[in-house]
């Protein structure tokens, strides 16, 4: 997503003071701030499993009427390999006994549904997460790729701000921006506190807004996501708190344009690559949403694990909320 | 997988006495046995996260060293789309501000890799799961696909019995059966029980022969996957112990040709198709396993979800576990 | 492409006493009036051979700036999996004595390029080409695939009549139509004879259209292509003059709708269906045009032979004219 | 295809005295030695269509019984999008009319078929045909790529020197070379010349084996191809003979290694990077010799153009030659 115009600050002049964990997990760590979610963390968040009741956050893929995805990327293609019309046609292969089956084939952007993104996904300086070289990047991400995050799985408490609620809206407006203090005043409106090791779940109406539209052209044109804007001060935040995972119903969790500078996706750098917070993009929060306003309660277990990808620079998931 | 020799009995024939549930959710249900996972199943199943400890259950994919598949089908294939060297190369996508990131795009059967198979992904007589209509398989599947199964979730207590383990083998031999009372003797000796509405996680050590060959051509050889295998008794355990959900580390999750009969995969319709249990395939159950025989403990808390896959026959999955 | 609109008469009661050659090249014939491209034909054909002067009417596939494609196909998706970037990395596979290399890796719709149809690819009343069984195309294409075409090749003396240059437009109108006796026009003016046998290449501007869009969504929004029209007269035109194949600068090769019933496709029926005639769709005709305007040859040899795709309904192809 | 022992000699100095026509078409050239194929040329090429008889060289792509392919790529994937089973089934895309069709879909190597080398395919010392710098080949190759191939076309005279008839047998052996002197001695038994810028097609039966064998391991185990081996002299023959194009029934064009040095591929650098050489790989040579066979006629029309793949590195190609 290029733009013509040339910015007058790069985003490692723009983070320039930004605080890095690297080094705080060893030299060698792959998973970041999810670190945090350390076995006590997990028991302490199974407490959260009140009614019993599941979410799961991923959208539709290959979905007839459209995947949302990045500009540039397109949707999942799913195709039949086997159906019974093969076997209506006498094609269909034999099994002893004569069971029947259907398979199926798919081609996707890896980043192209609800996902994680690898730490090493976006850098700046030669350098992704903890220092590692860019270079590792080619040809397949040797380094903070998804591979680790999905060995480890994600587990811990989540909390869902749904700020598009506190605004009165049903979806934020392009480029509609907040930050961590705008966070603050729909938690206690909710009721609920972010605390240390939260899996921090934002909602804009961003994909409410998309799958209601009938023309998407209207999504693409003058693409600038509504979310979270950078500075330094949201940034302490992120890092005091021990935030591990940020997940939103955006494409890419944060304004696209930073407003001050015009700088694109800061906060992948000021957030994943320099302290290690895992991204969680294109999650479908409104079902979770509603269930917690219709009982005050905005808190739960997470639970979700990419797929294990090899190099991967992302990967799908369907995350799991047990309320 | 065709065989030359024409069986004498189909599996209609072979099932003719076994236990169906259709409809007892409703004629429209398509997530079959995992309806027992009620929100009071849930809550008590959060009682096993003891230590906090989490595990991933799914295989690495799109693996250099190669994917685990049925015969016919291909791992999957992973490409980069954007990398450092575009940058180095002066050609990567500009940034406003000068991140740099990496994007990638695969290619996939949707069951060659560990997955959940949809309710109706194998039939016989021209109905799937709860009756449906076989030609709705036919482009897409419009009932019972992969997509309810995903929607829904799959949390519930967990249960792993190591058939590999107390039989004091690595793995189990090509086509080794065993059935449900094999399944008994186990759990008396890992000191747990298999209770009802367990997800049932069994381990035959397959996988592990196949990761540790160095030539694969062996396992397809006369290709004949250890496993559960057919009896009226064994169709009316599961029935029983309502069980939702059945896991193992094989491609499909039984013995593939019955020995009596010869009659291919009868489980897939005895239990899926029939009873509507769920089966993941392609688990790898090792790490886990060790973990149990570490401590004696046996149960946790089971939370998964396939990729939500419009239409699928199946979808990958990473399952987590925590203990 | 499906219309709200029901169409009050069907294409096969639209087509009822139109003329057919099944049969003609026996009954197990797949490849149609490429029959009339005989030994002698093709040395014959020869002779148009003047300047040497050779053209490609493939358009480029892949391409950043966007494919050409029916309504819910997606263009080619290209990825690399080596090229330098991975030696720059110290990650590229080792040749002894130390030579690099590139690979890549693409995603296709068959048809989603300049291509033939296989001429099983359309029909109706359960019949294909030949009288082939329609269940023959499911799962893969048993008769009447584009295999067939792709192993014998299509060489012969082509004729482009340039029906836009003639009309005095840059390209014609969404739904313009014209008919074979619109073809005889341009013809006399260009001062070529469409002659027995001719592989006959109709130039419509519909390309030139294309690519000099900015913006696609006019190209498909009240998608309607301009073509030949279907007319008794036409087919047994086609019948007559034995042509063997029809190549033009559409998607389709013909007007979207029939502009009098509102039959969608019906030349693919009466032509192809019925008559064999193959059809070369997505052709990159204007500089071949300008060179015939040039020196006033409209006629040439043309050799064109698409992939070899087992079980097609279609399949690339760069057609090769030589001047 | 990397080798554990180290090579002592580098591709680079095993080529030090070796020929290159870089510059010989202007700085910017993307064809090389296909600049031989003048019109002329071509037109004199004409003369050679005796018979009208066709051969198409491509082998099939998406064969269900396999695609030769180099080490480590895979074959083709071909699948339904839709065919009659979904009308069957009641769900068919509706055309106005009622009108019925098959679409379908492919994943490929773009190398994975008969295809067309770019120029800039396989390099050394950092520098592609003509110069390039190799980094241009990150992401998409901006230089050399086939696109500018598959634009020109490649017509000429071809020539067919069948060496494995030659030595009498059905298949040259692994690893079994020879040289421009023994393709004299074919084409003078043959009653051909190699005239200067013929299409020089070599078969070795390679392909005959792979065809017949049943499994497919003996053909990559120690995988070491016949062809064509490494010699100044070989060199100086191509560049002073103007060869602009070589086709073999092999995957890569030459024996897999030099025998004297171990060097893997020297003739994709020798030929192709220095002199522009282009190479057809894995052409169906069989029937096109049997019939020069039969006739003692051993020269024809050559033509094939590659997909217009943008950026691609090869593409697939279907040759047609005109007897």
């Amino acid at each position: 997503m290029s733009t013509t115009e040339n910015t007058e600050i790069s985003v490692g002049e723009l983070l320039k003071d930004a605080p890095r964990n690297w080094g705080k997990w060893g030299a060698e760590d792959e998973v970041g701030s999810l670190n945090y979610l350390t076995p006590e963390v997990i028991v302490k968040a199974a407490g959260s499993i009140k009614s019993g009741k599941v979410f799961t956050l991923q959208v539709k893929m290959a979905n007839p009427e459209g995947d949302p995805v990045w500009p540039g990327r397109s949707g999942a293609v799913r195709t039949m390999v086997i159906d019974e019309g093969q076997y209506i046609a006498g094609k269909g292969p034999h099994f002893q006994g004569g069971a029947h089956y259907a398979d199926d084939y798919m081609t996707l952007f890896l980043q192209g549904s609800t996902q994680y993104d690898a730490l090493g996904h976006v850098w700046y300086d030669g350098q992704l997460w903890n220092g590692f070289d860019s270079r590792s990047t080619v040809g397949r991400m040797e380094k903070a790729s998804v591979l680790p995050i999905a060995e480890k799985g994600v587990v811990g408490r989540g909390v869902l701000i749904d700020v598009a609620r506190h605004r009165g809206k049903s979806w934020l407006d392009k480029g509609e921006t907040f930050d961590h203090t705008d966070l603050e005043a729909p938690a206690a409106a909710q009721g609920v506190t972010i605390e240390p090791h939260d899996v921090l779940c934002v909602r804009t109406g961003w994909l409410t807004y998309w799958y209601q539209l009938t023309d998407r052209a209207e999504f693409y044109d003058g693409f600038n996501e509504p979310g979270l804007t950078y500075s330094r001060e949201l940034v302490g935040w992120f890092q005091q708190r021990e935030i591990p995972n940020l997940v939103t119903d955006t494409i890419a969790n944060e304004v696209t344009y930073e407003p001050g500078t015009g700088v694109a996706l800061p906060l992948h750098c000021a957030l994943m690559r320099n302290l290690g917070v895992a991204l969680t993009e294109i999650a479908w929060l409104d079902d979770l949403a509603d269930a917690c306003a219709g009982d005050g309660r905005w808190s739960f277990l997470y639970a979700a694990a990419p797929l294990k990808v090899v190099g991967g620079t992302g990967a799908p998931v369907n995350p799991v909320v047990i309320r």
